[in-house]
């Protein structure tokens, strides 16, 4: 098995990844619940909502109000994604406008691709105009003093162009961090990498990232999710990101299951005996509050199962 | 990611333990077309029906018309699980009688639990007197010229006792080999198991049990059934067990998973670059069809979302 790290830190993306994805429109009250209670699980990063354009994406055109509406502990840090300048902008002013007890958000996290076919058709940019745009997005938010995440889309495999090299991903990953983001996390964006990909990509990203925290972020879309997740932890990866009730994560085709279910990626980390901080029961309930909530079957496992019971 | 084999054997059994756990029942007609189909898929070895009584199982209860329905390639070995003495009696009665171009099944698949709750709940005896019925039974199998494999449910914990020490494991394992068995299946029954577990376990027995070939039976109960695969070739397991479509294997309560699906085990072996001599295309073509004639979709995620695409 080898060294295994003793804890990790989970990032949970369902409110914004997730709710994303959803057909019908969640009303902003049901997100603030949901975004409450998994605020109290031991989660301490969750991905709120986004500041994309409420024509290109209106089940998240109400951010502001559920970013005014939350109310979490100081301990768990708010992310928000930003697609472009002008999300960040909003962002910023919103930040800036809203008195609470606390900022409305505590992160950023932006996002590209690393083939350009996919790029194009999610952002419309090049590889090279997305990273102009980040260098400014990123150099804003960091000035402004935000947290910063970069996430590179088809980081192992791109549906249009096939293999995506991991020279160009790492020197993508180099650039962002140049530019100001504090963390990288490489999306399996639909689901096409195995173990023995991921072991080599993540030995290698180790070891030439420096001073920059390394994410690994994996769809289950061919079941492979966890064992991916293993050769990361084996690689020395201590940072993924999930999301409750297996929401979201690039369903195509319709049906196809997208990113892992928090709920399955900390029952096998605590049955592995590594430590995550976080309530596995009190995250199950937040999947069965979402399950409710959008009224049909969620492909969370564990969500059905149920936690191991060893009559411990 | 150390050393992985360069090849694995995989042995269907969604046919026996699959359809068993279907609440309708499947027509012999589209149980032989659907076995035909597999074993032109590249599979080696598929565990085909079983010899349980009738009232107890009647999905499986036309196993004689089944074995004498199929007509598959000579290199692809028939199993049938045999419940207990009278069973194997009735095995080889049909094995003698039946005129065929070869044998109604080439390999038989005895069974017992490592708990002792499980076992006396599964098929009402203790281990030792399961143990003393299977010397019975692998003894007079052999004897008749036919392989034996044994399964060990419950190897990896208990739904009713929590953990299953592996020396009691190991020490069945052991007994089973000197009564016959040429190999022994570890199941997880209820998918308790996690990766370092799995690791650990089979390190153990593969370092200990010499002379018997040990495969690994895993569920995806809580989404990790592929993670402990990787654990187990890690470990050096070579031989395991799947299930077309994710059919079958226990699946409590209901709704959960059990089996992992063959399809999602050959994708990620593949895309891992271990052989497996089996052709996916045609193995999602079967898992397609037994969808079609159960008319419900199935778990498996690669039937949904297709093989990987790298653009070759």
């Amino acid at each position: 098995m080898g060294k295994l790290p003793g804890a990790v830190a989970i990032r949970e993306v369902g409110p914004r990844d997730g709710f994303q994805n959803e057909p019908e429109i969640i009303s902003t009250e049901r997100k603030i619940e949901l975004i409450d209670m998994l605020a109290r699980t031991g989660l301490r990063r969750i991905e709120a909502t986004s500041f994309v354009r409420a024509d290109v994406i209106p089940q998240l055109s109400d951010a502001t109000a559920v970013l005014a509406g939350i109310d979490v502990p100081a301990e768990v840090a708010i992310g928000v994604l930003i697609p472009n300048e002008r999300g960040l902008q909003n962002a910023l002013e919103l930040r800036d406008g809203l008195v609470q007890s606390r900022p409305a958000f505590d992160e950023v996290n932006v996002f590209m691709s690393a083939s350009e076919t996919h790029n194009r058709k999610n952002v419309n940019r090049s590889i090279s105009e997305s990273l102009a745009g980040l260098e400014v997005v990123l150099g804003r938010a960091r000035a402004a003093g935000v947290r910063c995440e970069a996430v590179i889309s088809t980081s192992f495999g791109c549906p249009y162009e096939g293999r995506v090299p991991s020279e160009r991903v790492l020197g993508i990953a180099a650039r962002l961090r140049d530019f100001g983001a504090q963390e990288i996390g490489f999306g399996d964006t639909t689901g096409m990498a195995n173990p023995v990909q991921v072991s080599a990509f993540f030995e290698q990203a180790l070891e030439r990232l420096d001073g920059v925290e390394l994410t690994a972020h994996f769809h289950n879309t061919r079941g492979q999710g966890l064992a991916n997740v293993l050769a990361a932890l084996q690689a020395g990866v201590t940072s993924f990101e999930s999301s409750f009730g297996e929401l979201g994560g690039c369903p195509v085709p319709p049906g196809a299951t997208g990113n892992i279910a928090s709920e399955d990626l900390v029952s096998m980390l605590h049955e592995m005996g590594i430590h995550t901080g976080i309530d596995l029961e009190a995250l199950l309930a937040c999947a069965r509050r979402v399950q409710d909530v959008l009224g049909r079957p969620l492909g969370s496992h564990t969500l059905v199962a149920g936690p191991v019971d060893w009559r411990r």
